[in-house]
C-alpha cells in the first residue's frame, strides 16, 4: 500500500469532520471558539483519529463508524497539548511552527480552550450514540475506554510524572510509565475505540489494544529520539529543548542504542498482535513500521 | 418538609458515593489524587447532585438511578471552581475556607487536577451506562446534556464573557449571559440530567428544566448579593470580591432592589414550572424557595 497517500487522503477525511464538529461562531464568547479552533487546525498529523479509522477497518468496520471517536481524540490530543505547552508546565512556545495558544490568547483562554475541546470531544461521542449514529453500547464503550486513557490513570498521570520527574535522577521503569501513560494510553484508546466501533469482537479488540500499547510506546521512544536527532525545520520545533530541560526521556535513561532496540523490538511486538488478522490490517502495519522511519 | 435535614442527609449520601467514585490512591502520580480529592472533600453544599437526585424523584425515579449523574456534576463543578481560582483567572486564594488548589499544590497541579476531575466526571458517568447501573440511553442523554451545559456553549462561555467585562461597562443582558452560562447552565443541567435518568417523560424533562434555567439564574443573583452583603465568616471567603476586581455583577448593573426583584420572579418562575408536578416536587419547591433567604 502508498502509506503516504493513505495517510494524506485519511487526514483529509478527517480534518472534513473536525471542521464539521467545531464550527466557527460568532457571538459574545467567539474568542474561545477560536482558539479552539487555532489549536485543533495548527497542521496536526491527525496520528490519533487515524488509527482510530484504521482501528475500525481492521475488524471490518467502515471508517466512518469510528468517527465520532477519531474526533474525540483529536480534541483531547490538541487539548493536552495546549495544557501542557503552558508556562508552570512544560512551557513551550512554538508547536508544529506556530505560536503556543497561550502566547497568542493568553494563559486564561488557552486553558479554558483546552478545558472546551476535552468537554466537545467526550460529548460529542455521546451525542453520536444518542442520535443513533453509533450504536449506543459502542459509544459507551469507547467513551470509557477514551475517558480512562484521558484520565487521572493515564495521560494526566503521566504528565504528573513527567513533570516530577524534571532534573531528578529517574531510572527507565519511571520513563515507561511516563511514555504509557502521558502518550502511549490514548494511542493504544485511539484503534481500541476505533476496534469497538468497527464492531470487533473481545479477542480482536483485546489484540489491536495490545497492539496499540505496544506501538505507543515505539512512538514516544522516536519521538525522544527525534528531539536529539531531529530536523527542527522538518518538526516545526526546536529540538534539544528535553535535555534543556532536564526531562526524563528514553535516550537519557538507557540511551541511544538501547532506546532504538526497545522501538524496534515495541513495533515488532504490535505487529505481531496483528497475526489474527489477514489483508485487512495492512494499514496498523504500516503505521507501526512507519514511526521507525519517521522524521517528524 | 424540613429542608435542613434533608439537605443534610443528600449531602452525606452525595459525599459517600463521591468517595467510592475519587478513593486514595497510591502510586507515582498520587500527588494528582491528592489534588483532585483536596478540592472534590473541601466542604461544598453538593447543590448540584441534591438538585439532580431531586430531579430523578420529582418524576418518579429513585436518586440512586441519578447518582452517577450526580456524582458527575460535582466533579464538574469542582473542576470548573479550580480553573476559575488561578491566578489569571479569577485569582482566589480562598474558596470554602481553604486555600485554594494551586495554592496548595501550584498552578500546573492544580490544572491537571480539574482536568482529571472533568474527565473522571463524565468518564464515570459513561461506565455506569456501560455497566447496565443506568440505562445506556439515559447515560447518553444525561452525558449530553451536562457536556453541553459545562462546554463551549455553556459554562466556559460564560467563564470567558466573565472574564473579558471585568472593569468593563456591560449592561443587564450581558450580565445574564454571563449568569446564565456560568453557573445557570450547569445547575440546569443538574435538575434535567436527574429527571432523564429518573425515567421522566419528555414534557416532564422539559418542565424541570425551565425550573433548573429559572433556579440558576436566582442562585446566582443572590450570590452576587451576598457578595456584598454576605457575612464572610458563614461564606467562607471574603465579600466584596467582586467590586474589588470591577466584576460584572447583577447589582451592579441593575441596583440591589431590581436585582432582588429579579432573583424572586426566577424562584416563582422556576415553581410554577412545577405545577405539573404533585408533592414529589416538593424539595425542588423548597431548594428554590431556600436560595432567597440562603446566608451562604
Amino acid at each position: 500500500m502508498d502509506l503516504k497517500a493513505y495517510l494524506a487522503q485519511r487526514r483529509e477525511m478527517i480534518d472534513r469532520a473536525l471542521e464539521e464538529a467545531l464550527p466557527e461562531e460568532h457571538g459574545l464568547a467567539q474568542m474561545l471558539d477560536r482558539a479552539m479552533r487555532y489549536s485543533l487546525f495548527a497542521g496536526g498529523k491527525r496520528l490519533r483519529p487515524i488509527l482510530c479509522l484504521a482501528g475500525a477497518e481492521t475488524v471490518g468496520g467502515s471508517p466512518e463508524a469510528a468517527m465520532p471517536a477519531a474526533v474525540a481524540l483529536e480534541m483531547i490530543h490538541t487539548y493536552s497539548l495546549i495544557h501542557d505547552d503552558l508556562p508552570f508546565m512544560d512551557d513551550d512556545d512554538l508547536r508544529r511552527g506556530r505560536a503556543t495558544s497561550h502566547k497568542v490568547f493568553g494563559e486564561a483562554l488557552a486553558i479554558l480552550a483546552g478545558d472546551g475541546l476535552l468537554t466537545e470531544g467526550l460529548g460529542q461521542l455521546a451525542r453520536a450514540g444518542l442520535k443513533g449514529l453509533v450504536p449506543p453500547d459502542r459509544a459507551l464503550a469507547a467513551l470509557d475506554v477514551i475517558a480512562r486513557a484521558a484520565g487521572k490513570k493515564g495521560m494526566i498521570a503521566g504528565q504528573v510524572v513527567d513533570m516530577e520527574s524534571e532534573g531528578r535522577e529517574v531510572d527507565e521503569t519511571v520513563v515507561r510509565f511516563i511514555h504509557n501513560h502521558k502518550s502511549g494510553a490514548l494511542i493504544a484508546a485511539s484503534v481500541t475505540s476505533g476496534a469497538i466501533l468497527g464492531g470487533g469482537g473481545e479477542s480482536q479488540i483485546e489484540a489491536i489494544n495490545y497492539y496499540g500499547r505496544s506501538i505507543g510506546l515505539a512512538f514516544q521512544i522516536t519521538d525522544d529520539i527525534l528531539d536529539i536527532e531531529g530536523d527542527p525545520e522538518l518538526m516545526g520545533k526546536e529540538t534539544g529543548g528535553d535535555e534543556d530541560r532536564c526531562k526524563a526521556t528514553y535516550p537519557g535513561v538507557a540511551g541511544r542504542d538501547r532506546s532504538w532496540e526497545v522501538a524496534q523490538e515495541m513495533v515488532a511486538e504490535g505487529r505481531a498482535a496483528l497475526s489474527v488478522f489477514g489483508r485487512e490490517a495492512d494499514s496498523l502495519r504500516e503505521i507501526a513500521s512507519y514511526f521507525l522511519t519517521r522524521r517528524k
